[in-house]
C-alpha cells in the first residue's frame, strides 16, 4: 500500500477529490443546466480552490488544460471512462496509459471497475496493470468502485456497497470511492471492511447543499476519508460556497449547521 | 493538447481538409458518376489547392502516391477504416500504424470512432494507443467522431452529435469531426462541447454548391474551424471551383453568396 | 518440479497454509458472524502461528499489512480472484503478476483453475504463464484445484477431485488444493493421481473442530501433505486452539482426540 | 507502393504466379484426378518452367521442398490460409510469419481477406501487421482478394469483385488476386479501381485451355497483370503445355488461338 | 523441414513416441484398470525400453520425472492439452512454451490441432508460434492430427484422417500423428498426402496385441513412419512385451505373427 497520506492526494490523510469526468461517462445533458460549465476552465478554476485536493479528469481534458493550472491543481488522471451512448452491459474503454498519465504531470490515477458486470475479469485485469505500472512510478491509485450489471440488483444496497470498499483494498486501491450507502452506519461497515485502504463517498447527482454535506459528514463520522465530488461542486450556482463548506467539514471536523452558516449557503433551519 | 495552429494541418487556424478514403469506405460505388476520380491521380491533384491545408487517404493510397506530391500536399493518415460489404454492427479496422504513417510521411493522424457500437470501447483502446504513439511523434489527431450501432437511433440528432464533440475532446483528440447538426446553434452547442478541441465540419454526401457552402459557413460563424469535406469536392465536376469557394468561406470569412458569385458558381440568386 | 521441501512453504514436507482471500471471493457476508476478522491484523496475527507455514492473501492486502509481518510470516500471493457478485459460468482474474508479488515479499503464488468451466482454457493459459515465471524466480506454485461450470454436474463428487488433483501434476503445480473428497479412500486416490505434486486438503466452510480436524486427520493418513484452511480458522472465536490443534495433528501425527484434548478443544467425547 | 517490378514476381511489370496451396484449404479432394500431384515435387518442378515468375505455397511445403529450388523457383511464401473441414463463416489463421518467410527464402508474402466476414476487421488489421513487416523486409505484397460471408451474397458479382480490387489499393497491397469478373469491361473496371495497385486473376477451378485461356487473354486486355493460377496448371495431365500457352498470352501479348495452336494444345477451332 | 532423421526423435527414421499424457486427457478415468500406472515413475521406466524413440508428456510429469530419466530417455513435450471435464466444442489450452520445454530437457515438441473445429483457426496459430520458436531451438514438431468438433461428422472417415496429414504437411510438422484410418490403402494414401512430412499412426484406446501389431504392421507397409501408443502400451500388465514387439514390427520390419510369437505374447493363431 502506497503511503498516500504523503502525496498531494491527500491532506492530513483526507482527500477532496473534484470529479469532471462528466463529459464522457454522461455527455452533454449534465451541462444542460449550467452550459458554461462545459467549459472547462472555470471548472479548473474551481479545482485551485484550497478544500480539493485533486482534480480528477479524462486525458484529454489534462492535455489541454493541465499545462496552466500545474502550479495550482493536482491532477490525478481518471485512466478509463466511456460515453453513455450504448447502455447495454457495463463496461468501460482504458483512455490512457499511467506512463502517459505521468508524462502529463498526474500524481495519481483513477480507475473505475463494475464488479458484478459480465467483464470484471477484464476491468480487474486491466487494473492489475495500471495499479502494478502506477506503483512502478510512485503514483497512488484510486478505484472508482461501482458493481453494476448482471450480478447486481441493487446498486444501492449496502451489501453490495461494502463489498466494492473489500474489492478496492483487495485488489490493491490506496483509495476506493463509493456510494453512499444510505446511513453512517452501513458507511461504518464499508470503512471496516476496506481496512488501511481508504474511503471516499462519490458525490453522485446534485442535491442540496444540506442533503449533500450530511453525507459526507455521516462518511466523515464513519471514519471515511473524504469525498469525491463533480456535480455537486461544478453544477452549482456557486462551486466556492459549497467547498468552503467541505473544507470546514471534511478538514476543520466542522459539523453541517456550522458550515452552512459559515459559508453563507442555506441555513441551519432550512426545511427541505 | 497538441499546439496544431503550429502544424500544416491548419491555416490561420482553421482547416480545409480533404478526405478521400471513400474507395475503402463506400467502393466503387461513390466513383459511379465520377469515374475518372477512382483514379487518385486528379484527387491529389486536387489537393495541391491551396485551400486544401491536409489530405486524408488510407495507407495503400499514401504508399503509391504520396511521394509525387510530398511537396505541394500535406499528409494526414487515416489510420483505420473498413468495407460496407458486411453491414452489421459498425466496427472499423486499424490499417496502419502511427509509426508507418510517420514513416511515409504524414504529419498527422485520423481515427474513426463509432460511441454508440458495440465495439465501441475496443475503438476507443486503439484510439488511445494511436493518440499517444501520435503524441511521441509530435503529430496531431483527428478523430473521425461517427456515433453509430446499437446504442445510436438517430446519428443526425444534435444531442448526439454535441456528445460525440465532447468525446473528441474527453480523449484527446485535437480535432473532432462532426456531422452538421442541422443549424447553426447546434453547432455552437458542438462547438461549446469540444472547448479548447478543434471541430470540423464532415462534408457529407453530395449536395448543391450553396447548400454545402451555407452549412460550412454556418459551422463558422458557430465558432467552427473547418470542414472536412470529399464527395463535394471530388464528386463534382470542377474541384477547384468549390475548393476556391472553400477558401473563401472558410479563411476569408467571405458570405456564401460573395464566395458563389466570386467563384463563378452558381449564383447568389439561384432557386434550388 | 520445484524442491518444496527446502523452502517455506513446508515444514517437514507438510502444510498448513492460511487462506484469507475471502474479501475478494465472499465479501462481507463471510465476515458477518466476526465482523472483527474483517480487520486483516488479527488474521495477519494468527499467520503468525508457528503451526502456520504460509499465509495466502490477495496483492492488496499484502501491500498494506505484509511489511509489518515480513519476518514472523510466510507470504504465499494468491495471484488470482473475483468477487462473486456476478454468479454466472466461473472466471477468475489474474489480480497480481508474478514480478509484483515477488518484489512485495510473496515466496511461493497461489492460482486457482476451475476445470470443467467454458473458460477452463484461459485459465490454464494464464496458469502456465505464472508457473513458468514462479520457475524464473523459484517460487513453488500452489493450484487452487476447483473443478467447477458447464463441465462440472457436482464438484463434490471423488472422480472429479481426483481428476483436479492430477490436473496439478500434469499442468506443473507443486502443490495442489482440492476439496476433501468424502473419505479417506477418495483421498488416497487423489494422493495417488498427484504422484510427486502434493496434495493439500481445502479446509472448505466452518464446521466443528473435530469434523474439520477428522477430514485434516483423513487426508495425512491418506498421504496428504498437509490443509490450506480459512473460515475454519479466523471464523472461529480462538483461532490460536484449532493452530495449535492442526500443529499436532499435520505436523506430529496426534490423533483428532489427542489434539483436541491437549489443545483445549471440544474434548474427545462430544456429541454432535 | 512497392517498387514491384523490380522484384522477381514480376516479369516485364506482369506476374504469372502458381499457387499450391490447395492441400491446405481444400485438402485430398483437390489431388483425386491427379493423384501424383499430392507429391509437391512435380509442382515445384512446374515451377521452374519460364513463364512462372513465381511460386505461392504455405510455409511448410516451404521449408520441406524450397532449399532444393532456391536458384530455379522464386517463392511467394503464402501466410495464411485454413482447411475448410469447418465450413462456417469464412475466416483464416497466419500460418507464417513474415520474418520466418523471408528466413526460408520468400522475396514476396501473400495473404487472404475476405471481406464481407464477420471477422473482416481481425483479417485486414492482421494484414497491417504482414504488410508493415514486409515493408521493413522490402518483400512485395499479394492480396488474395476474396469477398465471401454474411455480407457478400454473391461473390461473383462485379461490384462485389471491383471492390475487393480497391480493397487491395487502399490497405497497401502491391498486387491484388481477385476473381475473374465475367467478362473483360468488368475486368476494365476492376483494374481501374485498383489504380497503381496490379491485379492477377484468380485461376480458378479447372477448365478448358481454351476458356481459362480466354479469361487470362481478357484480364491482359483489360489492362491487368496476369494471374495466379493453380487448379489450370497443375491438375492438367501436361502442365508445361499450359504454361507455355501462358508464356505467350501473359509476356508475348499472343492471341489465345495462336497460344493454343503454337504449344500444341488443344486446336484454335475447338468446339466446347 | 527439419531434419528429424538426425535426431533422437528417431532411428533409421522410424519412431515409437510412448505417449503419456492420459492424466490430462482423460483424466484417472483411464488408470481404473491399472491403477499402478498412475504413477509415472513405471511409465517413465517403460520409456527407457530401447523400441521407445521418444517419451510424450505433460510439463508437469516432465518437471517432476524427467530429471531422474535425462540420460535414458528422451523427451517430447506435449506442449498443448486439456482435460474432458467439459466436453463442449473441443479446444486445447497451450500448458507449455517451448522455451520452458527446451530448458527442462526436451528435444522436441508435440502440439494438438483440431482441424474442423470453431477454433481451428486460433490453435492454427499458436501452432505457428509454438513451430517458429522450435526451429529457432532446432527442435522436431509433432503435430497431432485430431479433426474433431462443428465440421467433422465422422473423425474415422479416410477423407479426414488423410486431410489432417496434409494439414501437418503445409502447417509445417515434421511428423503427424494420426489416426490409423481402417485399412492399409487409406494409410498409403494418408502417407501419399503427407509428403515429407512423416506420419505416425495414434495407438488409440486398448486392443488386443494382434489387431494393435496389425495395425502397425499395415501402418509401416503404407509407407509410415512409426507409432505414437500409450494406452496399448501402458495400460497392459506387460509394457514391454509389447514393446519388444513393436521394436520388431517397427524397427526389423518382422510380421506380426513372427513379433507376437517371439515375443512371448499371445499366439499367431489366437482367437479374439
Amino acid at each position: 500500500m502506497f503511503p498516500v497520506d504523503d502525496t498531494p492526494l491527500t491532506r492530513d490523510g483526507k482527500m477532496v477529490i473534484l470529479a469532471y469526468d462528466h463529459g464522457i461517462e454522461h455527455g452533454p445533458a449534465d451541462f444542460e443546466d449550467v452550459p458554461e460549465r462545459a467549459d472547462p476552465e472555470p471548472v479548473f478554476e474551481a479545482a485551485t480552490h484550497p478544500a480539493v485536493t485533486s482534480f480528477a479528469v479524462q486525458k484529454g481534458l489534462a492535455e489541454a488544460y493541465y499545462p496552466s493550472y500545474e502550479d495550482d491543481v493536482d491532477l490525478l488522471m481518471k485512466l478509463n471512462g466511456t460515453s453513455n451512448l450504448w447502455m447495454g452491459e457495463p463496461d468501460t474503454a482504458v483512455n490512457c496509459s499511467v506512463e502517459y498519465a505521468r508524462e502529463i504531470g498526474a500524481s495519481s490515477v483513477g480507475f473505475t471497475i463494475y464488479a458484478g458486470a459480465n467483464n470484471e475479469i477484464g476491468m480487474a485485469e486491466e487494473f492489475r496493470e495500471a495499479q502494478e505500472s502506477a506503483r512502478e512510478h510512485d503514483m497512488p491509485v484510486v478505484m472508482w468502485g461501482y458493481p453494476r450489471g448482471q450480478g447486481v440488483k441493487n446498486a444501492s444496497k449496502p451489501a453490495v456497497i461494502t463489498y466494492s470498499a473489500r474489492l478496492g483494498l483487495e485488489l490493491g486501491a490506496d483509495v476506493t470511492k463509493i456510494k453512499y450507502p444510505g446511513s453512517q452506519e452501513a458507511m461504518e461497515d464499508a470503512v471496516r471492511m476496506s481496512a488501511k485502504s481508504k474511503i471516499v463517498m462519490s458525490g453522485g447527482s446534485k442535491t442540496t447543499d444540506r442533503e449533500f454535506l450530511e453525507d459526507v459528514k455521516a462518511t466523515m463520522n464513519a471514519g471515511g476519508d473524504g469525498v469525491a465530488v463533480g456535480r455537486n461542486v461544478w453544477q452549482r450556482d456557486d462551486p466556492e460556497q459549497i467547498l468552503d463548506a467541505l473544507e470546514q467539514v471534511v478538514f476543520e471536523d466542522a459539523t453541517v449547521d456550522t458550515a452552512l452558516s459559515n459559508t453563507g449557503a442555506e441555513g441551519p433551519t432550512a426545511d427541505e
